[in-house]
């Protein structure tokens, strides 16, 4: 596709509101130049998500097609749309689509900027002139059957489903790196730790492994939210009522799209909700949170316990990736978990957006449905990126001090939970509290001092298996 | 259950900080004297939520039956702490529950609590004095094979899930309330709004069956949710290592509180996670917010809708159920979508409690649940009126001014859009702006005017079931 | 007062909507009963905030005084208004203010509460019976001049005012107690962290002062809300425009009520605006929210530092409160910073609520101000608690471990730092890559093998002094 | 700055982790190569905020200034740094700052870019190659008495300062053209609405001018914003305790920052605290919030009063920016108000990022900056844009119904109002109520069926003039 400036005269193009020149060598027309001009917030332009911008391509093909095969549609101008779709899809007109991410007009000027680029490269393909509309117009033909209202929202969810695949797979990519972890670190003896106090010991490979297990149950929910948005409104028009769509379009438009993106796309039961409903996206959103909220979690204990080097828990190492101060030499800080931290206060922050914009729509539409692509592509796309980050630079680089934490078990107080079903809960309460007060060790106040139990039943209870994986001894 | 304030003395009990008396009529003890003076923040309640006292009784139970079964527990205190609970299950003892709703502690207070007034209930049935524990203790006998750290949780999750019983019911009833209200409204022709302007007709019918439909979709939010707390943890006891529960008593305690409260609960997979994990809680409360965001959209389009009497959009009457202001004589407000939008506000601030909550887990426990149960058992609750209220207050009176509404779609602009298939988009985009610029009707426009259609051709598109049901008319 | 229950026949009440039975012994009237009827959502009463009663009652005061000073009001019906509202202001009546903390209707049903409540105790002072308003009518002589667009918002802000008086002070005695922490442990030689990982050393005091520092700057951002709040709107009446109000009623009313609350209370400008305004409370919530972020960080510390006893970093000990757990003997946990960081959750979560409800204002009101009160009250009073708890149980008795943490500075790499100035920042980093490689200290790398610098210097860099308040040494 | 790519060879460059090849024509060095490797979130450089480039750049340059007064920093290499930073402040090296927006390293990577960069530009100046760091050292001399803890907080804080001149003046600006209209429309009477009910009459030209009050009281919001931000903690090195920093260095730095900068930046008292201290940050996103809210409240009057054309309210006209939809012909949406609505969700989803993020800080220092930064510029940007657009696009071309709007008045019930003082809230309850009941307008009922007020008293009333502003009259 050629998009070279050459000193061609522009062309004229008008809409009900007046006339404007547009470049010639773009294709898109004037409505989108009249958004450009109207949205200037984030200065992040629609190419930005191509997944969009074919999901956009997508539904003017199956729009096209099916209205072809319903006689409304000219079958010559219906192959040329085709074609000018299957160009969109390829990637190769992505730097036609500039509208801003953020825009009023709850979509317009978004599936006008498809509609015109569309007819142009239609036009062109047949042999005509940019904006010689009478052939193929961006309203009458490329959207015909269509609105915004059913489009947009359409190509929104056909992109965020092709999207959530790639981020569903970068989480169950980290999730397995934590499971490999969680083997790696099968024999290592811990303290397992409460409200941050010493509690009973246990096997890293276990805390590894739930890490694992923690992010693997948002792979179900992710695919909760795909099944969710796989509902689409195709035919409900401008405000579910089908209003200038043909008998039988919407059924069939569904199936065509079904077929072009090979996605489960159901067509929704009651068109007049579904044209503004988002509570999908709210559910999305909150799936997202979700995951961020737990990935947060996980890096704050990650940064916990390789706290150190000499004054922190220091039971884990995470792979040194930079100096970690300009003035303190040879410190190495936990990059990486702080920057998948504040990846997730984003994505908390996003879903609010999200769920405001959801509150604000009103009667037969959801105006504000703009941002909530916005916010919901780029938490995808950041929670994406963490998740690689995070496997690569950080987990599968992880080392344990398994000499240093087996030494904070034998030496601590909790392991006396482990004495509760012979002494009972009060007598270990007593030794615990003794151990604490003269700084002796569980040992030193249970059999050597007091003889609560003999040395016998003390090996029985105290092996390295029974500490690991504690089996019920009475 | 007697609880008068007898002249008695007080009786002393210990643990491992020290003494203190007890009043001799309550049945709590030491570790809930300490709660309630340590914590003092809401001022509300453990009783303030009856479903969790009796889920804390539920738990105590099968605990005692579990341990009963696999030896651990002499059979005749097991019986009689069974009793004990079975008095709690009742509700009888709900006023021995008095911990603050919010403590530190991750819910050993609430735990310690039930043991105390189980154990000292249990002590009086077997002809004991209360505090006389040798004979049956809070921790070795009514506490056995648990911590707080399962016990607490599978408590708070039974507790969830029969308190959710009731919210999807009213909600369910509210949904119902709309869909009636979309038969009563089915020949009602109004203009239906995108972007609150004029948009294209429609049946006032559809529009409060789509609210219907809206709703209908959160009962299976709630249906998912329901299904993600019944994971319960119990045998996990302090950090799911099963330290201190005897074999084969995780998965016999489970079906147990099956048997006990009827629900399906299952034992989680991976005990180390699911006794940090909060996900189900976030996941819960998120879709509490989802539904708190489309009653409050829903509202707010009641509001809109009934909005004048004169200077607003005057389609429908909500019914006056006050006088709506202490100066303006006769004014009466929407009073009812009012509150409930407010009740949404509420849910979604506490729907961010409940994620930071979550997110400040650490290592092997989510310290905050405390908070976590005060707000989704509060917002639940609240949610639960807010729906009652607005079924009974607004919604089943709600009546329509049909004669207003259909004279609004006649004198539309917005009908144009039918012209469409017949005149072209740009066409038909000449005539809308005429007639805005003149004030006059597009049919004037149209026909008188331009006469672009014959006057048999306005009468096909322009019937009224054409205008309330489009069909497509070329 | 009396309110006892008298076997006298209900008396028979009217509005515009309607007749109906009012319970001869309660003070308010049939649109208070209305609204016990059409609001039931949170189940707190407005009693419960009884410095919001004893607001409206200053505000129907000022208003009646003003109002006989214009001649409005009759000056013996402005006589015995005046009383009955100092009864109100005593507190007496508090158990006839029963509306719901969160209402529809933008505040008219609390309005009108106190309008009955006043006219009622008026007329019977007057000689007449509860009910007979031609003597004294709720709206006509009580709300004289007034809407409740006014009287509700001014009150609320005076309220407000009185309301952050304790708070300010619990505040400032947390701070306090945090300050004297500080100078008792001036000489305690500790590691700083940054990133959770060691850093250079420092005085545990100055950690503490630090904490006091940090919140008393908010005190002076709760004298900014103070001063914010003090803007009220009254003679606005219903809109701004001032209708029914006779001309000075504004300014003289303003003036009545700075003398009865002793506030510094200023007349809004811009009477319109103020009148929907809801900014100084979105102010006020931030700054709750501000100060809640910083506890809960503090709390976040106190946790960490205290975290162990012998797994963690075991800096600080706090005072124990109550037994830590119902399964591990002796374990303690820091229960109060525990509840305070839940008590900052909830606040975070109602400040949302504030923000949606601001947001949700429309045109000349704002009708979601009752939740937006319910929220800072309830916020206010949650964070004076914690704040009384936070210090008084635990700041107060926090010890140090100082043995222990000079021993981790000691045996610190983070001194290096302190050898930059002499070596430079690339040998600096070599001693502590080789310290950390062989598990040496800084000093036999870098004074015994390495012989980088002399004893003399080592000793005159590393004094105990110069350690705790670095000296620049180059 | 010449940057362009030659075929030189790459220079070798090695921190304490190792080497790597820099390609010879950038002026960063090892420690950027790393962190460009290392995070890869947002895709976003920190170029992207030239203002936060430009204040680096004043920090080194004062630095530098300072300690060759102090004696720490040979004249001549100070020279050259002070001439480097001269050029990074003009703009033109901004292309060598391209850390991600998001980093983990608490800016850490963002200093040490800065620290390359001008070293290398130094070292260029000075006659030497790239790298030669021996003659000017990214930590030794950039960095001299500079810790990224001190550094990178207070460049942050001078950009903050500065990017909010900017967003004052749009915001200012934006006040100014509603306060215009309020002029222009002062004559032009309309119904107040109070919860979408129809109210009292009053001027658009107040409702207009009340939304410039609204405005304006943001500007002193962000006076104190600036005002809390002007604070800096130069000097306090990595935690606070000033290790490394030259006696007098702190406050002489700030001296000369103050110079630089033009700003009254003034030195923390507590280091310690200001270290980690995120409070003014907290306070400023506060600020943003309070006035996204308010922004988002006027959008929806302003979609809200323009709402129909002809079945909406119809009081004002947006002027028409683009076609309205795809498939309604002649429809116009306010897509201006629609876009800032949206603005305003995302700046108050990035509000809860940053309180999230401050919470999350630890001990001496707060890690979670950079997303604080990250959320704090691209607020600034976008409601700095959004009132650009709002006021140009929107609010200067509004024109008003009035004929509609007064007509609304005169045939609505809310008028009745303004007969309370004289015929008391009772009777003119019943006149509102009959006018209702029947359609009849309050005239009809008030003087011609009940006679209850002579014509020439209603003419006195109901003048145009105390229509528009209300006069006592009894």
């Amino acid at each position: 596709m050629e998009t070279t400036q050459l000193a061609q005269a522009p062309r004229l193009e008008h809409d009900f509101l007046g006339e404007r020149l547009i470049p010639e060598n773009v294709y898109y027309g004037i409505q989108t130049l009249r958004a450009l001009e109207n949205f200037d917030i984030t200065g992040i332009p629609l190419k930005a998500e191509p997944l969009f911008v074919q999901s956009l391509a997508y539904v003017k093909k199956a729009a096209a097609l099916a209205n072809r095969e319903l006689g409304v549609l000219d079958a010559t101008i219906a192959e040329y749309i085709s074609r000018a779709c299957d160009r969109v899809i390829s990637g190769e007109l992505d730097d036609q689509f500039l509208t801003d991410m953020i825009q009023g007009g709850a979509g317009t000027s978004v599936n006008m900027n498809a509609n015109e680029v569309i007819a142009n490269v239609a036009l062109e393909m047949m042999g005509h002139q940019k904006g010689e509309y009478e052939f193929c117009h961006p309203n009458n033909h490329v959207n015909c059957s269509q609105s915004t209202n059913d489009a947009y929202p359409t190509a929104f969810r056909i992109a965020l489903n092709n999207k959530l695949v790639g981020y569903r797979r970068a989480l169950e990519q980290l999730a397995d790196a934590f499971a490999q972890k969680g083997d790696e670190f099968q024999n290592v003896l811990k303290m397992g730790r409460t409200q941050l106090q010493d509690a009973v010991p246990m096997s890293m490979g276990d805390e590894f492994r739930a890490f694992a297990t923690n992010l693997r149950e948002e792979l179900l929910r992710i695919d909760d939210s795909r099944h969710l948005i796989r509902e689409i409104n195709m035919g409900a028009t401008a405000i579910g009522t089908r209003v200038n769509a043909p008998t039988g379009y919407a059924e069939l438009v569904t199936e065509y799209l079904r077929d072009l993106t090979g996605l489960d796309l159901v067509l929704a039961g009651d068109l007049i909700e579904a044209t503004y409903d988002t509570g999908a996206y709210v559910q999305l959103s909150g799936v997202l949170k979700r995951t961020a909220v737990k990935l947060s979690k996980i890096c704050n204990d990650l940064r916990l316990l390789s706290s150190g080097p000499r004054a922190g828990l220091n039971e884990i190492n995470l792979p040194p990736l930079q100096p970690g101060s300009s003035i303190m030499p040879g410190k190495v800080n936990p990059v990486v978990p702080e920057v998948v931290n504040q990846t997730a206060f984003y994505v908390i922050g996003a879903d609010l957006t999200v769920t405001m914009a959801a509150e604000a729509g009103q009667l037969q539409l959801n105006v504000m449905e703009p941002v909530i692509s916005f916010a919901l592509f780029t938490s995808i796309s950041y929670m994406t990126r963490a998740c690689h980050t995070l496997r690569e630079k950080c987990v599968v680089g992880i080392t344990a001090n398994a000499q240093h934490t087996e030494q904070q078990v034998r030496n601590s107080v909790g392991i006396v939970t482990q004495l509760n079903p012979v002494l009972g809960y009060e007598t270990s309460a007593e030794i615990a509290k003794e151990a604490l007060r003269t700084g002796k060790s569980v040992y030193d106040v249970a059999v050597t001092e007091r003889q609560l139990l003999t040395q016998a039943k003390w090996d029985e209870i105290f092996t390295f298996e029974n500490l690991i994986r504690p089996h019920f001894i009475q």
